[in-house]
């Protein structure tokens, strides 16, 4: 009999390579891995909800694991194992679902924030990229609905990758702000590697004044990521939700 | 002719030994005293609102400085100084003031905050208290109305420290909640070391049901410091406005 746990959880990503297990690097799955196996005292893997990379953070995270036998007290595993991890690593919920229930594959939706900050904050420097220049927010949301128009987002994926489409549907993508702050959102049913900090990179510019609505289309509609803006910071990006 | 300035500013204390400037370790004043000193070019210091100890933030901090001759250009001296200091220190603002004004002497009230939490979160490791356990907050609200009756605070100070009068007005004490934090505003004209961290300590020693509110005016009462409860840790605590 197999069983299948989700686990929600949330990470702070700067010491961190990313989600992804890889050689000689730390990952947060391969943290999780350790605990877990330690804590169920049963070699356990992680599935992730999707990938992060280096320095990007996750206040809402999805992972499952797989058992051979039911955990009988769920509430004491999940307190162990938060006692276990790093601080920069926290579980927020463990329960069972359907073993058809897939982490990765049943996720519907995605959704990202990006933060920048407009005035040096002490207490930011790690959750936000500080950028002292005026932005034109406006211009910034208008271009962003262009989104809307488009699915092949292949302008805004990291080269070289092993993915086989480039198409992803966008169902969220706004900026709104808070005090000094700005703030991005955009939600998906998938995301490409490097995406959202290469939209997020094009829309400043065109906060900036450096580029324009007609400039962002055309950079969508080359299919080539060397048009496209510069990537910004990992260290402001958090994957905030993921809907299955 | 001595003209005198007005800092308001941030930091995070994580990395410092306090605000004040002593041997032997890196103080905020002291980061503040050199970047000034080379921006200005002349020899300036920075005289606080006050004193915090090592790891106490301050989201709001106020500082004076004098100089022989006007700022000419205060807006590029404010950038030059943030582009310069350390990322974990920011300033907010930079004016002149009547040479009568002083940012220790003037301050009629400082206002702290504490920040508990309750559920672990990755992103609040330096700037809160991680305490698992639940708290009767009512209780501990009842508690800190009880400050207001008093203004001898003898039992909540360091031992030994060379301040000649232990006495200090309440203007502000309650206890709020935000999601799963929970967090301790208190504001008068002035503190004593260790002053709101002991009594943090000892409230939360009242939520935790150790103690009560009968028990917490003995403290008071007693002024002997070693019948407070436990000091809570540095990093929660914030100093989070000085009116003048």
């Amino acid at each position: 009999m197999v069983l299948r746990y989700f686990v929600q959880l949330s990470y702070k990503g700067t010491h961190y390579h990313g989600w992804q297990i890889q050689p000689n690097a730390i990952s947060v799955q391969e943290v999780l891995n350790k605990a877990f196996s330690t804590i169920l005292r049963q070699k356990t893997e992680l599935t992730g909800a999707g990938r992060t990379d280096t320095g990007v953070h996750a206040s809402f995270f999805v992972a499952h694991f797989d058992t051979n036998e039911p955990i009988a007290d769920i509430e004491k595993i999940f307190f162990s194992l938060n006692n276990l991890l790093p601080f920069d690593i926290a579980l927020q919920k463990i329960y069972e679902v359907d073993e058809n229930m897939h982490a990765r594959f049943s996720a519907k939706e995605r959704e990202y924030q990006y933060f920048i900050i407009n005035e040096k904050n002490p207490f930011r420097l790690e959750t936000s990229y500080y950028l002292h220049r005026k932005l034109n927010v406006d211009a910034m949301n208008a271009a962003s609905q262009i989104l809307f128009e488009y699915s092949d987002f292949t302008s805004f994926s990291k080269l070289h990758t092993d993915v086989q489409t480039n198409i992803c549907t966008i169902y969220k993508a706004f900026w709104s702000s808070k005090g000094s702050e700005l703030i991005f959102t955009i939600s998906a049913d998938r995301f490409l590697r490097n995406m959202v900090r290469a939209i997020v990179g094009s829309l400043v510019d065109v906060g900036l004044g450096k580029s324009d609505e007609k400039h962002f289309r055309e950079i969508i509609e080359s299919k080539n990521r060397s048009n496209a803006g510069f990537s910004v910071p990992a260290r402001g990006l958090f994957l905030t939700n993921v809907i299955y």
